[in-house]
């Protein structure tokens, strides 16, 4: 059915060349095209299909339909990069996943892997609400703000709130989309896209022109999830697909959390049941995410100590602390009734009222004690 | 320094006597007693201060302060009832704890032993939000819509919330209170306490008369942990009491639930620090928690697919779905066009179309196709 075009022919002798091929013939994740370069690589794949066209018929056709050369011309205009395994720019993270892309189509100026390497994924449901948005935001902030990059998928809700978040803070952002990376989705977004593509990346391992479809959607969340060593999810409803970026993340032993809310909020229950399940820590923040990013083991009674109010009887002895209550507030107490009240021994009460008295904490009124 | 009563002379041969004399002798927990009583039983430990009232003289003072038979008689107005280890009242439970209780105090007319064999401790902050308190009643009225008593501590925010739950859905509900049942604690509870008092059980470790003291309050909440199967904090901040209620009834082995909140809330964040740090499932309404107590081992995933929303394309076979993501929503496309977009086979293309003709989910026109 296909005559073999000279750029196919060359691609057979150049693994790069065939990558960028393979990633116009076959969706991402395709069964066929996996099995096929399982077993005989990016260049002799090619060359199956080119000699048995009628054993591929589905990728002969889109290798008919293929001007490469033109795509390049596109490619080109806009500024777009493709990057594969090996390249100095490919994040190496990526290695880890059971499908690796073919190659990556990339816009911006900084450079992935350098970028990603400190990197954490804010991902959520486009029906975010106005709390989840908030806190997507805020976690950005304070993410970009200890030079962390954020990686989301570009959506409505969290996504959004998650990149804006990181460029209001003037960080890099890394958006990683669907469909081509001349495809803005949500139409919406397109000065979002542009923002991010100034002071931060487009990523997609689909060509330019490709629409994004709820397939493509899914194949991108394991870039996601693969691309940092975390992945926090901050609303996601039961439906949302951000819950299988964290259960790609989970099984790609990166870090995951999830932002928990009110109970009687729906677009939090996906992060509830992700917390109940195991597959993610409770993240209230940015500093507790990055505290798990860095692997800080905190002591969680540390934790509440130093998160604590501070309050006067807290630097108290025990005994101290032991007649600090039984003192009253009012009526001023004889010794006598002070040794009833607290079950102290009379000395340990003497020993005890002048450790408040000294540190200003009981007051003495004609022999009687109360509380200051 | 006392002269030895005729009421504590008798308590040497009877431990149930010695038990309620005890009680007014000492703190719960007080170390010196504990360790007296571990030794030597309530009787003899009772002889060694009437023996040696030297070397016990806090005990000594409050022995010679106490009036047993008045004591008796205001319970007897009170319609106060004291049980020990052993009676059938007696809440087994309670063993579990390293300090028994030297007896209980209570008034109720349900018998305590048989209202917590089915129940759940629901305890929180007394600075509560709307949030928590809606939470805290519905899960009341849940647990007692299933038959669970619902156990607290009286205290303003969710303790009073759960108690009101239960009462309103015609349950039972046990308060354990801090001091002695006849102090009402905080006193605007007052008709809180008489509901309660009426239709369920107000219970205490310590006699008639004393006050409710910190220490108290800590001591108690060791029994609310360890009279239910289960205890679930809906709010606490980082320095709620509950906290400790939490932490007391996991070395108890007891199941712990947590209601997460808004990040944004301090009056969660305890709640969220019991999650994070494993010691809280998180629970998220009643129905979670009775699962829990039942020991519903709910496969996490049937739980997302029964709780999630239905969705037509859920219903379709593999090749339907990625026939229906291929599909265009408004201008139809010939069949050459979705075996392209598609990625499938032109024979996989009819057999998708043909299931989403007979679902209702595709509309063919002029020989092109497109979503219905």
């Amino acid at each position: 059915m296909t005559a073999t075009k000279a750029w196919a022919a060359q691609a057979l002798d150049d693994e790069r060349s065939a990558r960028i091929v393979w990633a116009h013939l076959a969706e991402p994740r395709d069964t066929k095209a996996v099995t096929l370069i399982d077993q005989r690589g990016h260049c002799e794949a090619l060359r199956a299909v080119l000699d048995s066209p009628d054993q591929y018929p589905a990728f002969d056709r889109r290798l008919h339909d293929l001007d490469l050369p033109e795509q390049r011309r596109r490619e080109q205009r806009l500024g777009v990069r493709i990057i594969v395994p090996g390249d100095e720019e490919w994040p190496t993270r990526l290695d880890d996943l059971d499908e690796v892309p073919h190659c990556l189509f990339v816009t911006g100026e900084a450079r992935l892997s350098e970028v990603v390497e400190r990197s954490v994924s804010i991902v959520g449901a486009r029906a975010a609400t106005h709390y989840g948005q908030r806190i997507a935001a805020e976690m950005a902030a304070t993410c970009v703000g200890c030079e962390y990059a954020v990686v989301s998928g570009g959506a409505f809700g969290i996504d959004a709130a998650a990149h804006r978040g990181a460029l209001a803070a003037g960080g890099a952002t890394v958006c990683v989309v669907a469909g081509g990376v001349d495809r803005v989705y949500p139409a919406a977004h397109e000065a979002l896209f542009r923002s991010i593509h100034e002071s931060g990346l487009l990523v997609s391992e689909v060509p330019l022109g490709f629409a994004p479809m709820r397939q493509r959607f899914l194949h991108r969340n394991r870039l996601i999830a693969a691309l940092a060593p975390a992945t926090v999810v901050v609303e996601a409803g039961l439906r949302s697909g951000s819950l299988s970026t964290a259960r790609r993340a989970a099984e790609l032993s990166r870090i995951v959390g999830a932002v928990p809310g009110p109970v009687t909020s729906a677009a939090s229950a996906g992060c509830h049941e992700l917390i109940r399940d195991r597959v993610a820590e409770l993240v209230t923040g940015g500093e507790d995410l990055l505290g798990l990013v860095r692997g800080l083991l905190v002591d969680p009674c540390d934790g509440l100590r130093e998160r604590a109010v501070h309050r006067p009887e807290d630097e108290l002895s025990p005994l101290g602390k032991r007649l600090w209550d039984a003192l009253p507030v009012q009526r001023p107490a004889g010794l006598e009734a002070v040794v009833r009240s607290s079950g102290c021994e009379p000395d340990e009460v003497r020993r005890g009222l002048g450790e408040l008295l000294v540190s200003g904490m009981a007051v003495r009124e004609n022999g009687s004690w109360r509380k200051a």
